[in-house]
């Protein structure tokens, strides 16, 4: 139990546990100072982790996730980028399977002369992470120290890259034992976390994607829409437009999941292919990035003019700037077979013939880090080149015998027990779907409306 | 954030954590083995906290309430004193102000042939503790062996001690981080931290004495029955003969509060003087303590019984036999003023005419913590001379100018402050009271009308 419990005359941690225990509101200077005192390691860990089990179990006000996001927020560097012309606009996604949007939108919004100054994550769980996809492009580097982000952004309006050591260190502190200590889950806890490093990115609006369905974190449409308004408010209370779109992860987003396969797909994408599913979602963020960025008078516009942009080809040459500045391959791009390479493809084929009812999202996701494309543990490293790529979508027509989906994989145990897990998560019906999930399910904040 | 989080294959923390935090009942092994791995030191502080803290705003059901007393108990050794003839009894306080009964009814009940195996507290907070008042007494030793507290019984009938260092590990390391996690505040854990160290005193019975009023724990009537039933549930559970008697703490017990003077009117009581209050508390605990430990067929004859045992002398003479047997100068029992007296005295006067309407309870055991009597942190020493002697009850009528406590004190500054306290602790009406608190407020469990 070291070490010792903070007991300043000003701040004792033991007041604020038990204040937030008894459910009473706790003022801004007392979550400001908690942080601070926490992250500079002096209160222990064993007094912050009551503290949080009091948070999940008690919840906070508006107020207080608004401090908490704040204190974390400026626990570590903010990022000034007011000297370069343009708004900066991110989008930032809850997380699903499938989920490569990021890396069409980056480049898509920056052709549109939107600045996008983009900090991501890597996958955990059964979910991707965008700079694994990032790194699945040889030679890409999502690792710059923060002039050079800076000097992307100038040239090319668009940067990827992961968080500094400088960004939000008491989210990197609570994080850590919030995932030791069954404090994960609380709405108010992943809006500060999420919003208190998107901030630190000195954007001036930010579009958030909140997957629901069972391939995303939040379930239930519910948990979403109010983890969303409480974001969208949160930022709305920093100055900063909002608008948040509740969007379907009941199946995966398009038909490729794994690094180097999402990279293949954002290619097609940027070249005006793809399936329809992830070129809806991608148009539809796009238009709130550019409208939000200025780049267009309503959203409509801004899908239209997304729309143009990869029809014209400066979408897909803005992708190749960024590649290229960030020390990647851009061969890539004109012939994906220079992409990391599973050594061995299985497929999985229908028993029966009908239409898929359901795909159990969560399941194929975990499919796909059993075949090493994710992480069971921060520490492990991901294989780019396994995969899985999906023939049929929920809705579909299936024969029996019909390949439902290719398996990529380089080790056999690994590909069999991902293959069963697969298998499992197919639901076919006799008759066909009465009603398909829409992409787009709700819309929270409308900041264009306001303006 | 060390030692590691334990991750075997057939206990995991977090998830003993996450069930608790989503309200579902955990098993009697997973408390068992929470207790255990936490008691050996493999899993860390701030994964119990953050259980803790759960258990506090969750809850518990009863089976999970006696799962925990159980592994608390069994962490550490558990007395057999099966081969004494007769029954063990003890009387367990939930603290006070005042309350010396323990070192009156040890001595009465074992004069009636029951045998008292007590092992008690030291002050904390606002009460006073068995051990401090004890070891006011010149030369009374309360940390004996093992070995010797069973002789001391077997001669004597009655012994007091501190707990030992083999007595539930688990509950002293759970208090510690209780203490200073804001997870004190619970009647499952108070229950579970209580009966884990009385259940091993291998008793047959136990007189629990759960108070309530302004010098309470449980201030409200409502949690003290809440916790006394919680406490009789638990030990029944696991066999023993129970009763819980709610009693008035709204008001100091007796007139005397500090170590040494409250063993004077220990003597005074078992001289057959004293006040009255005290003295109808102790009969009413002995008469049950004689009942449960069958050398009284009711309550009503074990209360005369102890009535007798006290005009006789033969309650103070078994007082005396134990002070010697424990070291102690026995001596002080015929003339006090060889126990520790205090330097100075100072008078606190009526202002006005009336009647006491109220004695803040609280209060007056902070005056005395002040003076020097009691610890405001588990570090510090007791000075067991220092104390107050109250001149008027609630319900006394009172002469402006009269005087109503006596400060027994050994530095000018901490009596000055600790009067400050008590003057603001009267309350003084101008009409008689209507009603009378009583007493014993209700008896919860009735061991003796089941049988």
């Amino acid at each position: 139990m070291n070490p010792t419990p903070a007991s300043t005359q000003t701040f004792r941690a033991i007041d604020v546990i038990r204040k937030k225990r008894d459910g009473v509101e706790l003022s801004r200077d007392e979550i400001e100072s908690l942080v601070k005192v926490y992250t500079r390691g002096d209160i222990p860990d064993y007094q912050v982790s009551a503290w949080l089990m009091a948070v999940v179990l008690r919840g906070m006000t508006r107020a207080e996730t608004a401090a908490l996001t704040d204190a974390m927020l400026r626990s570590g560097e903010v990022f000034d980028l007011s000297s370069l012309p343009g708004k900066k606009v991110d989008k930032h996604s809850t997380g699903g399977v499938g989920d490569k949007t990021s890396l069409v939108l980056a480049p898509l919004a920056a052709a549109a002369g939107v600045v996008v100054p983009m900090i991501s994550g890597r996958g955990l769980g059964h979910t991707g992470g965008t700079l694994d996809k990032l790194e699945a492009i040889p030679g890409f580097n999502v690792n710059l120290p923060v002039a050079q982000f800076r000097r992307i952004l100038e040239t090319c309006g668009c940067c990827m890259i992961g968080q500094t050591a400088e960004i939000a260190p008491a989210d990197r502190k609570l994080y850590a034992l919030r995932d030791v200590t069954g404090t994960v889950e609380s709405p108010y806890l992943i809006c500060a976390s999420i919003m208190s490093k998107k901030l630190a990115e000195g954007i001036d609006a930010l579009v958030l994607d909140v997957k629901t369905g069972s391939g995303a974190f939040m379930k239930s449409e519910k948990d979403a829409v109010f983890l969303a308004e409480l974001m969208v408010e949160t930022g709305e209370r920093m100055g900063k437009q909002m608008v948040a779109l509740i969007t379907d992860m009941d199946q995966p987003l398009g038909n490729m999941i794994g690094n180097a396969l999402e990279v293949v797909e954002v290619v097609e994408i940027l070249r005006g292919e793809g399936p329809e599913d992830l070129r809806q979602l991608c148009l539809e963020l796009a238009g709130w990035m550019l409208h939000l960025g200025g780049a267009a008078g309503t959203v409509e516009e801004g899908k239209e003019q997304s729309g143009k942009l990869i029809g014209s080809g400066k979408a897909l040459e803005k992708f190749r700037q960024m590649v290229e500045l960030q020390g990647g391959d851009t061969s890539v791009i004109d012939d994906p077979k220079r992409l990391p390479q599973a050594g061995y493809t299985m497929t999985v084929r229908s028993p029966k013939n009908g239409y898929l009812a359901s795909l159990q999202c969560e399941q194929v996701g975990t499919a796909c880090v059993i075949l090493g494309g994710g992480r069971e543990r921060k520490e492990d490293s991901v294989d780019p080149a396994v995969g899985i790529v999906l023939h049929k979508k929920v809705g579909d027509t299936i024969s029996a015998g019909e390949p439902l989906a290719t398996i990529y994989y380089n080790a056999e145990a690994r590909a069999a027990r991902a293959r069963q897990l697969l298998e499992q998560s197919y639901q076919i019906a006799d008759s066909p779907l009465k009603e398909k999930r829409p992409m787009i399910h709700r819309v929270i904040g409308k900041p264009g409306e306001k303006n």
